[in-house]
């Protein structure tokens, strides 16, 4: 039934293909041509190795301007005792790399030397006397670039496979080449599949899914030295994918078909390759990414064979097959070594299970906190392009590993420079919409703020863990109505932390614009035919909820959805905006952002919880700055329900 | 006297530079247009942050093939207590991607279904029957991407100021957007000038300049976002200067005006930008550098201000001043973070100076011996583009710093992957041109072979030093004359090495063309009008040269260039093709490659010395393999002058 039985493994997917290129002669380079070396060679590579024609300098030429002697007739010259050349048939002047004389084998700076005339008077401009005079010796060839300095005409510039950057065309050009000879860029075709797909800038209703898996593959391949050509959506038909496929094999070197990510289209891909040519992997033991097809296809009008990649349609999955498949191939046929992305070694900051038989690709943000590199997993859903968008990297769980315990190391595979991790807030905890807004004013300033909802709680034992730079909170005390401080002392005993304050910011309920169900407390989340949507047990707007209802004698039992749990407000936003439910407890912002009506109940203070050994941390600095500036103070009050008359107020100090 | 006596530190060019801009009205984006979104779009630079149009998924879709259906209906399915459905009524059929029935919560999986005909029997294909047996309860949301799963209508999906990547062309079109408005690519100007420049593919003749800075200054402004347009070269003529800036400057948003090396055109440069405009900077303390430009050009039609940039002539100069001050400013125009690279902290591994008023840019190669990064310092001249080429990085020694010792810890910018640094084999001692070969085939395994050539007791300092994987060494003791074996007694005393056979080589005088000067042995070395260009002291050939001039009598005072030293064979056999000297002490295939006449003295053994410690290791399996290899021994044949019949054997073993 499963349309993924026959997943193989990586290695011998890769391997299987490989072969298959091999015995196509299409293992190596495909074409080369010559190119004129200027500035749009940047990025070529090199098919063949670059051997000076000529030396560099080609001749022994000065390096400064003066005068060129023989550094014999010096030899003897001191302060007390100058020489006298005859400019001309002892000294000639010369400027910067100009060329020696025959005879010459030094050159003395103008600075140094004293201009005269027939009279011996001084000349005024040393370069116009008739006599020089010198009073100091030289040894040979000082001043002087000799010839081959540089390069030395027969040796090997650069060699074959060189991925050429400005630099390098220098050198070329220095060498005495006019001209190089660089791998041909190979011609992919992509062509997307799927009745429901729409181009972007059309009109969108339900079922229909925005193509853009195409843009990113075309992008994938210019960014690896490749010329795309996309295709027109193709409707699921056996017949238009075939002769589409066919017609794509003739005008490229390569096709990516990018299937529907429905279990039919994928079949129609599948018959496709084994109807014009060969199908050779059905299904790679990848995650995401599985429904991948490798294959060959013939040309009409020739013998020569075309590979083909069916490229699965989720997003994430179709990302990571050009990753995996069509870099290297690109890679071989361009003649470079394929890309290795720099790796770290992170600590996961939570459990992640992992099918024990795939290779599984995670999706991690990371940052430096103290002196542990971190990695936090993304959503893996292989639906959400921005979990890519927002990844620093990617954690691969090998084959036979069925998860990975909280803490333990991972080797991650850097998206982004190392740098950038050194210079990364991590804010774990509970989540607020004015955070976002932080993040674009750090970014400014240097810094790179990623937030990792998981609720106020959360946030106070990942700062236990060690695990952030700081934790949002606004967990209210029962008993004393205060905030935070008692939940600080229960979870961070051992933590001396500085306890800031935020924002303020009114809590209530998100209903559906004009409230249709007449929602106005939470005594109506009882009633029947009133679906609620909850946040994550540990989340300060959970323990508000939990809190309220216990005083009302509400019970949880009572209320539908209560156990549906979402993380941030905006998702609470969400599923009353799409009808899932019909009323959540959320910030009023995240009711305006989405277009919902909001029932105010509660005003609460959302405060910063912030380790001591960061509070004097140059990595923070820039937070404690922004927090005084009234240009965000402004932006904060532009958001509606905030108030921001304590933001930066300190509740509680570092020793 | 000296044309550099403005020069004022780097930060203070900087700002004064950066003042300008600003008052000019150039401190920010200097356009923005708005493009299509597609694969053309990577690498542009986002000028407005990018809010969500619509959500994605923009309705509850399935995530699987299956059944849509209520969650509550089946809530009581059990193995055993099977739940039937009436398929269009309380089930539909859906694909993956598809929108789920208003009255549906829930997706249970093809596979999960028993379909049933009307009269109860199976239907064969699960999604034809007229009911659907279930035993299994889902969770309400079950096997469903919920409307706003990845993208939240009115999100930030992306700030201003992201280099666009593929996947973010994918969230962009995800959230509902066609279109994008990013930042214009700048126009750059390039203007080549001086009398002595010809273009590439031009005859060449002494005191001749391929003209090439321009070429690797186009290269880097395309690379950072720019557009740039070369200028014919233009002579040195005031007149002729100062009209084509103003075409470039009426043309494009940057002038590049790339001097002649020479003190003269450098002040037409100069005086133009002044007459033009205005003269902010004419000199800053940077090395290599020092003769670097920043002014303000008018444009002729307009009030419009464009600045202008002159370039040192020498090739290094002109590309560093391209990375200090174009880059930024691109950065700036684009709405971009300006380039950091990766920074490391390496151990300098022989002693530098450094002029104290002066940044410092030394270009290195790195990589990493056992535990420690080291740097190795390359070639300084200005006018060695190659050893731009050959940098794995540059170190900055800032003002105040009069040199580093060997040993101390330098910051070096990387221009490579760190990744790379970990797969080098530092080679350092004697050099020969099998090592050159060597690299190649190191290359194809994933290996990178850098050498520095120090002479082989160079080496075996190196080598005590821990500052290199192996060393070349063919030292040959006068006494015994066995090659190696006492040297490494002597300095290697603490060092346990294996010493391995690498290649037989003929060494011999190298001579001009027909051997004018009629040098037939080292006798003729002491012969008037005969000048000899020597290696370096430590040199294995300077140690054999050392030793037959002994056994001869023949005192060095009596050869002339005795004293002029080079490191490398081809070295020496360039002074001698440029008529430097008239003979030299090297190899044949130094010989052979340069087209010198050669005269055949000793034959010798060069041997690699490598520290037991590294034997083992991955890094240096490759190398191991190699030397086993056919066609390695071929190709090491195919060069004039050596035999391979004891490469590989082991002279020393390791305990």
């Amino acid at each position: 039934m499963s349309v993924y039985l026959h997943d193989i493994p990586l290695p011998d997917a890769q391997s299987r293909f490989e072969q298959a290129l091999k015995e196509a002669g299409l293992g190596g380079i495909l074409a080369v041509e010559t190119i004129a070396l200027d500035e749009q060679a940047v990025g070529r590579v090199l098919a063949k190795p670059i051997w000076a024609l000529l030396s560099s300098p080609n001749y022994h030429a000065s390096a400064m301007d003066g005068y060129a002697l023989r550094a014999a007739d010096i030899a003897w010259a001191m302060p007390t005792q100058p020489v006298f050349l005859e400019v001309g048939r002892q000294a000639v002047y010369v400027d910067t790399g100009d060329p020696l004389p025959d005879w010459a084998n030094a050159v003395i700076p103008i600075e140094q030397v004293e201009s005269l005339e027939e009279t011996g008077e001084p000349a005024g401009d040393p370069r116009h006397g008739a006599h020089i005079r010198l009073r100091t010796a030289l040894p040979p060839w000082s001043h002087v670039r000799p010839m081959g300095e540089d390069i030395v005409a027969t040796q090997l510039v650069l060699p074959a496979g060189q991925v050429l950057r400005p630099v390098d065309l220098g050198a070329i050009a220095a060498s005495g080449h006019a001209a190089i000879e660089v791998s041909c860029r190979p011609r992919v075709a992509v062509i997307p599949t799927g009745a429901e797909l729409v181009p972007p800038g059309r009109e969108v209703n339900a079922g229909d899914i925005i193509e853009y898996n195409s843009i990113v593959l075309a992008g994938q391949i210019l960014q690896w030295g490749g010329l795309p050509e996309r295709y027109p959506i193709t409707a699921d038909d056996f017949a238009q994918i075939k002769q589409i496929v066919q017609r794509a094999a003739d005008e490229n070197d390569l096709v990516l078909l990018n299937a529907g990510s429905s279990a039919g289209s994928e079949d129609f891909s599948a018959r496709a390759v084994q109807e014009l040519g060969q199908l050779l992997v059905h299904g790679v033991a990848v995650r995401p990414g599985h429904p991948v097809i490798l294959g060959m296809v013939r040309r009409t009008q020739s013998n020569k064979i075309v590979p083909i990649i069916g490229v699965p349609g989720y997003p994430v999955s179709a990302a990571l097959t050009g990753e995996i498949f069509v870099e290297p191939l690109l890679a071989r046929w361009l003649g470079r070594t394929p890309q290795e992305p720099e790796e770290v070694t992170a600590l996961l900051s939570r459990k992640v299970t992992s099918p024990p038989g795939d290779d599984d690709y995670l999706r991690v943000v990371a940052g430096k906190v103290g002196d542990r590199l971190l990695a936090a997993p993304l959503t893996r859903g292989a639906g959400v392009i921005t979990s890519l968008v927002r990844a620093d990297g990617i954690a691969i769980l090998p084959r036979g590993v069925q998860g990975v315990e909280a803490g333990a190391e991972v080797r991650v595979r850097l998206y982004r420079p190392l740098k950038d991790l050194e210079r990364t807030i991590f804010a774990i905890g509970s989540h607020d919409m004015t955070l976002d807004l932080l993040a674009q004013y750090l970014a400014e300033r240097g810094r790179r703020l990623v937030s990792a909802n998981v609720g106020s709680q959360g946030g106070l034992v990942a700062l236990r863990r060690k695990e952030a730079h700081l934790a949002g909170s606004h967990l209210l005390d029962p008993q004393t109505g205060e905030y935070n401080t008692r939940y600080i002392r229960q979870y961070l005993p051992e933590t001396p932390v500085r306890l800031v304050t935020w924002v303020g910011r009114e809590q209530g309920l998100l209903v559906q614009r004009h409230n249709p169900k007449g929602i106005h407390s939470l005594v109506d989340l009882g009633r029947d035919g009133v679906v609620f949507i909850n946040r994550q047990r540990g989340a300060g707007t959970r323990v508000l909820l939990d809190y309220h209802l216990q005083q009302l004698g509400i019970l949880p039992e009572k209320i539908a959805g209560y156990d549906q749990e979402e993380y941030t407000h905006l998702a609470v936003a969400a599923a009353v905006a799409s009808g899932r439910a019909d009323c959540g407890l959320g910030v009023t912002a995240a009711a305006q952002a989405l277009g919902l009506d909001f029932v105010p109940l509660f005003h609460e203070r959302y405060d910063l919880v912030i380790p001591c050994e960061y509070v004097q941390s140059d990595l923070l600095a820039p937070l404690f700055d922004i927090m005084g500036t009234e240009e965000f103070r402004q932006a904060v009050m532009a958001l509606p329900g905030y108030d921001v008359s304590e933001m930066g107020k300190v509740v509680l100090e570092c020793g």
